[in-house]
């Protein structure tokens, strides 16, 4: 079944060695088919190398699996919790790309400090607030989810389609597979060039609004006029 | 119509990625042709690995398509004003090449600190002003080539063949777009070094006057003797 | 002898400049096998590129050559006194890998900032003290065995598989000898990403203790559930 | 005349590229044959991919060409200076690599942080003093020469096999113009490295003598013990 999902999720997924995403097996990419509302992902912990279409692992909605003879990844049920809350959302990624972990680990969101990340980001990429001890004990991937989902209770996920779990990595998304593995390289990116920045000028302030509006929207929306669409 | 044109700002494109200056289709290059006052430019948003010579576009110094099937580049009408102000350039590169973008965000001109930048830039790589309200709700890429052009006013854009636009990204030039090409290399490294330098001595200051000329007189100009011609 | 140790010696050893691990001939990895407790060795400065199986040397618990004709690594004391002093590690890596190395400089452990370390350290990855006068012009190599086996009094070598030897560089240890150099890859990873953090916010303070113990405890141990065992 | 040492030369001269320590022709390495005392060196501002054995230039210790039909370097001055004031060094190399010419810029001296410099440098390695008006302005190349030897009026050229020059970049040689490019390489990596170090630790003070000590004499001098000797 959803074969032509589970082609597009293995394709993301081998994408991230390919942008140097990943180290190992850590990160993951998952994808949905919003007509049954089932979820293709990555299997838990098998490299990249020997991952194989037919290892991709379907769940649905309750994160339960449906077919595959694998375990899906160890954080299906916060890919789950995401598809659920931002309904116009196609892919996942996760990954611990390393400047963007960076950000994570520091418990700081990234500012939106030039037009690069406002070609993409409609201001700053948010980080989480600490999950307490009854989250991390209890059902951890599921909550990790659910941290994300109250970040953005007052942001659009399509206008900023990433966040960073503190103390962990970043989740990103967009709307297909192969979408939020472009997204998740253009969060690296931003995150790589905003730590510099700071290092050069740790006053800098975030971008102006008007130049925020003006990039994010020549891409993005109605009016868009980037690209040959 | 100008095919030869075409062949060398399709190469100068290319030569983009295979630098390590650009992320997904984050730069362009364009030349022009000074007899004509035609200008060859990259097509918007289309991948390196798709470009073909003939999906170049040429457009005149009002901007306007005269040939080509494909939108030319947003970033069309910065390059043109430009051509029109720095009359001895012939050709252009745009870039988000990510050390000069950390540069253009922390909002700094990139100081002379040593002799890889004196070989090619005679002083400081200059940063822009912020752009008003009104020249990025206008005619934002035009204004984007005037503000510029009014950084320019004292200094001699074939001494100094960069920018910085602030928040945004360099701007790079030089003879012909295959040289515009290699001083967008030299300006990513010299930002790299430059920023280092800052790491290891907050307090550098440019390097000396003297030192500056040498470097930049032995490479440029009629006494030059770097080189085998 | 021991012919498959050696085999996997002679791959992990090569799996260092792979992963860019090292410079020149800057590392080398061992293997005992504790039925007999010999440990096979790579020999000392000789190139990646021209190493073969039949090169590593096999020494015994008191450091003295049992087979091999090439002199074993300068290291081979510090790896004999690992062996003997931490039971259940079966490979050691030595490298100068740059951001751990960094540390190793600087002087300073690693403190646990995010998962990605908490997936395989169970805490900081501390640095040794001084090496005194005595120690240096003793019998060095010994003695950094000492000093390290000294850091570890109060640490399960299994929960923390590497250490910082201040002023020199990183010991990394794992079940066997590819485990090891994947636990080098890992410190190299986390080095990098603790150094980044401490510069996005130099006030960042270990991650939350429970989150520790759920990342390691996933993997590790009886209740882990990563992966498809 | 000198086809050995011409080939030995052009080879250390490709091996820049290799190790990424060179951004178009910014290098060159050279090489003494000392009962001619005739210098074999790169030719100016050829492109490595296109340099071949009999483009290498011929020069007396006049610096005046004795045998080729290219220019030689621009920097021919400076090399003939250490060869006749450093008596037992048979290859230089001139490269503006990054993190070494980050110190040269920041105008400091790389100190002795780790057994990685204890290898292959017996201390710090020295930046020189600014140069004065008179020495730019006049033999320019050969002034460069004589600040280098100036600064290691008090040190063992064979102990520390490098320089960097105030606001330019590094001067590293060896016995052989191979042993110069292993030195030159080293040199970045340590550069690197103690400019991490520095970030994580400023007040980071130099390594301990006695470290220093064992660690340069186990690699050199009459009581080494590293390697296959």
């Amino acid at each position: 079944m959803l074969e032509s999902l589970k082609e597009s999720v293995l394709k993301a997924n081998l994408a991230l060695p390919k942008h140097e995403l990943v180290t190992f097996t850590w990160g993951n990419v998952s994808g949905i088919d919003r007509d049954s509302s089932l979820v293709v992902i990555k299997p838990s912990g098998v490299e990249y190398s020997d991952l194989k279409r037919d290892d991709m692992v379907v769940v649905n909605l309750e994160g339960e699996v449906v077919e595959g003879n694998l375990k899906p990844s160890s954080d299906t049920a916060t890919h789950v919790a995401l598809y659920k809350a931002f309904s116009s959302i196609g892919g996942i990624v996760h990954t611990h790309s390393p400047w963007a972990t960076s950000w994570a680990q520091a418990g700081k969101s990234i500012p939106a400090f030039g037009t690069t990340q406002a070609d993409y980001f409609y201001g700053e990429v948010p980080c989480t607030r600490d999950m307490t001890k009854e989250e991390i004990q209890g059902a951890y991937e599921l909550e990790t989810g659910n941290v994300i989902v109250e970040t953005f209770k007052d942001i659009d996920p399509m206008q900023v389609p990433a966040v960073l779990v503190k103390s962990h990595a970043p989740f990103v998304w967009g709307k297909d597979p192969n979408n939020a593995v472009h997204n998740a390289v253009v969060l690296e990116e931003v995150a790589k060039m905003a730590s510099r920045t700071l290092q050069l000028n740790p006053h800098t302030t975030a971008m102006d609004q008007d130049l925020l509006d003006k990039h994010f929207l020549r891409k993005h929306g109605a009016n868009a006029y980037y690209g040959q669409r």
